[in-house]
């Protein structure tokens, strides 16, 4: 994973444990690691829907799961974690796939943005943006294939 | 305004002064303030494509001007402010509309989020992220539209 880390270098370092963390249970599709670090008052703008708070983002992944079929795979590029403090964001590119997806290399790029505010020591999600680009005139995603 | 105020109280209200300054400066079609903020290594993710920079950024919006028009509104909802130390993100929903659009409460709502950070005691656009959710079964938007 190519990373810029902006900030406090040890809180950006904890940042990218977190986002480790987190990919590691959507690969192994554990839902209650999944959503741990989401606060109660999480507004997630997502690909299809807002979102709000971890009950909802909970339930999302939970019907999303039969669209990738098990075996997922996640990849993300160009991040760049910024942490300082009590407050941490990253921006970044990301795709995923599963055994019922087109093949990974084929799957579009989705458009990532992670906020994040240490609450009682502990860091949790407290925003993140999760989107596609649209292409206006064809009135369709404008998909990001290939590199980001 | 609806404005939810997070962290600390007086680097919040810096960010409402800026959120209220770039919108007082995209109404008023001043494109130079409407750049003045942003770092020149801004990543910005928005609505159609993708942007590295402040002069991308800029030459993104003098190509937006002609599809409003003039007489420019924008109306932001749901606005959630976080700052701290040398950190800052915003999230909420923003409408924008103008002579040659339809009617401002036709327009559809985009996701907005804005991440800062104060370099050298200014503070910079380092990230943006602007979107409208995608209905994929349809192949097409899935506009926001009335209350967000």
């Amino acid at each position: 994973m190519q990373i810029e880390m902006n900030g406090n270098t040890d809180q950006a370092d904890e940042i990218r444990q977190l986002i480790e963390e987190w990919d590691a249970a959507l690969q192994s599709e554990d839902v209650d690691r999944l959503v741990s670090e989401y606060s109660e008052d999480a507004e997630v703008f997502d690909i299809g829907s807002q979102f709000h708070g971890k009950s909802q983002y909970r339930a999302q992944w939970i019907s999303c799961f039969p669209y990738f079929g098990g075996s997922i795979r996640l990849e993300r590029r160009k991040v760049k974690i910024f942490a300082d403090g009590n407050l941490a964001f990253v921006n970044c590119y990301t795709r995923i796939s599963g055994a019922n997806t087109p093949a990974h290399e084929k799957q579009p790029w989705c458009r990532t943005t992670v906020c994040l505010q240490k609450r009682e020591g502990e860091w949790q999600v407290v925003h993140e943006h999760i989107s596609m680009p649209i292409d206006f005139e064809a009135g369709a995603p404008a998909l990001i294939v290939g590199e980001p």
